[in-house]
């Protein structure tokens, strides 16, 4: 249980990029990539912010320097949509970041000293992986579903390496890979650990908004606020995104965290990029009062019958000992195969005789185990796609 | 000599920062803040790229995720202004940052561990102390004019202090804070050492764009090629930006290396924030295509006279014992007060009766000394500015 994984989850990342290389070849029908369509962009709203935006006398403020902790009517705007999901605050408790990868970052650099621990759900997502492994911890599984080790094994396990245990990672919300939400009892669960071993949680709320079915569960954050009258008493940094809804490309994210914990991560941002792109937060203010609910609408109409396809086809195609999550949102389907299978031999071979890519699962394992799962994304996933590609990919698995 | 500057010019960031929030009051004439002139942003052009970007068919690609190491067309062109510098390279040796800022932030932390040293100019870029101090250096003083120390007694102050000499920072064009550019002689002895210690130089070429007079000097990575006969053999990393040029909150920077250091800067980004924004790069290509040479000669028309007139005004009414640099290029007068003065007190007086602000000296000395000198920002000095403000800042340094 004691894994030093760092070294393990660089090598496969290292592996999977030279396999996404082979997507670019135009035939290949790929279930790879986590990307949201481009095609559902809402490039006109973006396109008449940056329009009106560079037409108006806020264009000089917009392409000068500005402060580190970001715009802010964008960090006004995001307290009340937190406000909205049950975390009463304010601009003082949002943290514009370069994306939600670079919240992970800074806060790895945060909490972490080489030999530390992390608490990750296995499987959890690769990029934070990645961005914690820069400052060198161990990772210790993280079980949503009981059965984790006592607090005092835990403090132990990390003391036995030279450090403590910092925070809990993990996506509660259609997590990446595997598209499991967590219950109500099971985000209590999480806290109740957090407390008892008193660490940080770290919440990655990338894919919250993407619900296609049910009513969904308070952030984390939420229910911890409640516990402690105060978000400034929080244990939970909330962290998210606008690159599932609006636009990847335009590099905007958030934390919703203590006051603390934010002006720690101001003094972060100066020192390493002095602050996020001045024109694209003021956009995204703009985009986000103009078309964010009925876009996160449009995404949810088209996504879900894309997951529903895939589903379906999976159920009508894929052999026995095969098993599927059916995610109630987000990008992704988790397969696991029967026992002692090999997702990554699966994807050299279904890449050059199927001509269908997707990601194995080991990739997001800290300790590279879960080698018989894999993950299908169906965000690009049309029907075309669906009927041609799931057919070839299970008759490889047939075969 | 042995100084472990971090806690002190970390102190300096605070002071100042408080100092400058006073710089709101509406009638402060500020000579302080290091920023372009809004008023000469290319603006209609980067509206128009905006524009033809979101209504054609890069749309979708430019709001995506893209690859870690930067657009490429982007790339292509900051190779070919790099060999019109005499830095003969291909896009495999360009690296795009958000910023300057964020390539002096990777480099601190590709090169230095805690206790490790970095050599600095005393003063230097209070940016770059900042950048480095997170990777916990101490550091050493390098000077350009001769009477640096032996190789050896560098080699041993660093061992003394638990690491080694990883690599020297220099602002070798118009320097921040003093405005000194380096000879050619200068910038083959910075080489001398560096090869000597067998350490990387790192050349901050933020300003390098913005000369008012004379010819200059081949970039430092130029002297290094023709050295060592290959980009990819050199120890000199080069790091632009289009802040001081297009659009500081654009944040569009890059690293010229050999393809080796690339190689790792790629993977750092990749875990740190995936990419710089998509969207702004292939506008800054675009914006950069269409304007950067037009730009660049307007910039230099309309801040040499803002040079030209602070220097005249400092020439008509600073008192005996005041000195200052004369910039050939750049944003930036350095005044030197008589010993024993204290430009940090002087500040606060200045704010109070004169509405006069500066940047005290002190605070770009990675040790807290030059207490005597302060910092002139001529890029939003108007003649107004000019006239009202020199007078009445002399006038407290008489009285």
């Amino acid at each position: 249980m004691n894994l030093l994984a760092s070294r393990s989850s660089r090598m496969k990342a290292s592996e999977i990029r030279e396999l996404l290389k082979l997507l670019d070849q135009p035939d290949i029908i790929s279930f790879a990539g986590g990307i949201p369509d481009p095609a559902l962009f809402p490039v006109e709203a973006i396109r008449d912010a940056y329009a009106s935006l560079l037409g108006g006398a806020e264009a000089g403020a917009a392409l000068q320097y500005q402060v580190s902790e970001g715009y802010l009517p964008l960090r006004r705007w995001l307290a009340g949509q937190m406000g909205k999901l049950g975390v009463a605050c304010d601009e003082a408790n949002i943290f514009i970041t370069s994306g939600s990868q670079q919240a992970l970052d800074y806060l790895g650099k945060l909490f972490l000293s080489p030999g530390d621990t992390a608490l990750v759900t296995w499987p959890t997502y690769l990029g934070a992986l990645q961005a914690f492994n820069a400052y060198e911890p161990r990772y210790e599984r993280l079980t949503v579903d009981g059965g984790n080790m006592t607090p005092d094994a835990y403090r132990a396990a990390a003391a036995a390496n030279g450090g403590q245990a910092k925070f809990a990672y993990l996506v509660p919300d259609f997590a990446n890979p595997t598209g499991n939400t967590l219950n109500r009892q099971q985000r209590e669960a999480v806290l109740d650990l957090a407390g008892e071993l008193d660490i940080a949680v770290i919440e990655d709320a990338a894919y919250r908004a993407l619900r296609y079915d049910g009513d969904g569960e308070p952030p984390i954050l939420a229910l911890d606020c409640a516990r402690c009258g105060s978000i400034d008493k929080a244990r939970t940094l909330y962290c998210g995104s606008f690159s599932k809804i609006l636009s990847p490309g335009m590099r905007v994210g958030w934390v919703c965290a203590p006051r603390h914990i934010v002006e720690k991560l101001v003094l972060m941002k100066q020192a390493s990029d002095l602050h996020s792109p001045s024109i694209n937060q003021v956009v995204m203010h703009r985009v986000a009062e103009a078309v964010f609910d009925g876009q996160v609408e449009r995404l949810i109409g088209a996504y879900r019958e894309r997951r529903d396809g895939l589903v379906a086809a999976l159920e009508a195609n894929m052999p026995e000992g095969v098993t599927w999550s059916r995610p109630e949102g987000g990008m992704f389907v988790w397969v696991t195969l029967p026992e002692g299978s090999d997702a990554t031999a699966l994807l050299t071979r279904s890449v050059k005789e199927a001509r269908v890519a997707f990601v194995p699962g080991s990739a997001f394992y800290a300790d590279g185990t879960g080698r018989n799962t894999l993950r299908l994304s169906f965000t690009l996933a049309d029907r075309r796609a669906v009927s041609e590609g799931i057919p070839r990919l299970a008759a490889i698995l047939k075969g």
